[in-house]
């Protein structure tokens, strides 16, 4: 899987809890399946920019909104990459 | 199709035209088979969250402001149905 489907699964994952809402929550809000949510969210799917637009819709984001979190948390997790690396240089 | 499908069809369109590159030369670019570039453009098939990456990354846009752009091209048509719905009336 590429690093965007991991940060769009984390994205996906941190603007549900930020709504204290369960997979099932968000599943029913976006007319998806829960466990294709569950799927989604770790990373083992590689969603349509559809099933993208309908999660937005449902996290009360736009579409854009939600790509740029993902390259939010691409950056984060480069910047601990690098911190990693220099911590055990 | 959704609309968003075919917005992203435009922008990409758009975004290749704006460059003067053939759908041969961005099929190069991204990775991807001439003609599914021309079904994406024409908003016939939809494409995945990779693909859609692959795409903005050889349209030398972040994914986000592709999608940014597939936003200013629904409210634009929009905007169109609009105005021609007041003609007609």
């Amino acid at each position: 899987m590429t690093a965007l489907v991991e940060s769009f699964g984390l994205a996906v994952r941190q603007l549900r809890e930020a709504k204290d809402w369960s997979q099932e929550q968000l599943a029913e809000r976006s007319q998806l399946n829960r466990s294709y949510v569950g799927e989604v969210e770790r990373g083992r799917v590689i969603p349509s920019i559809v099933t993208a637009q309908k999660l937005a819709f449902a996290l009360e984001v736009n579409i854009a909104g939600l790509f740029a979190q993902c390259e939010v948390i691409e950056q984060q997790r480069t910047i601990k990459r690098i911190n990693l690396a220099a911590i055990a240089s």
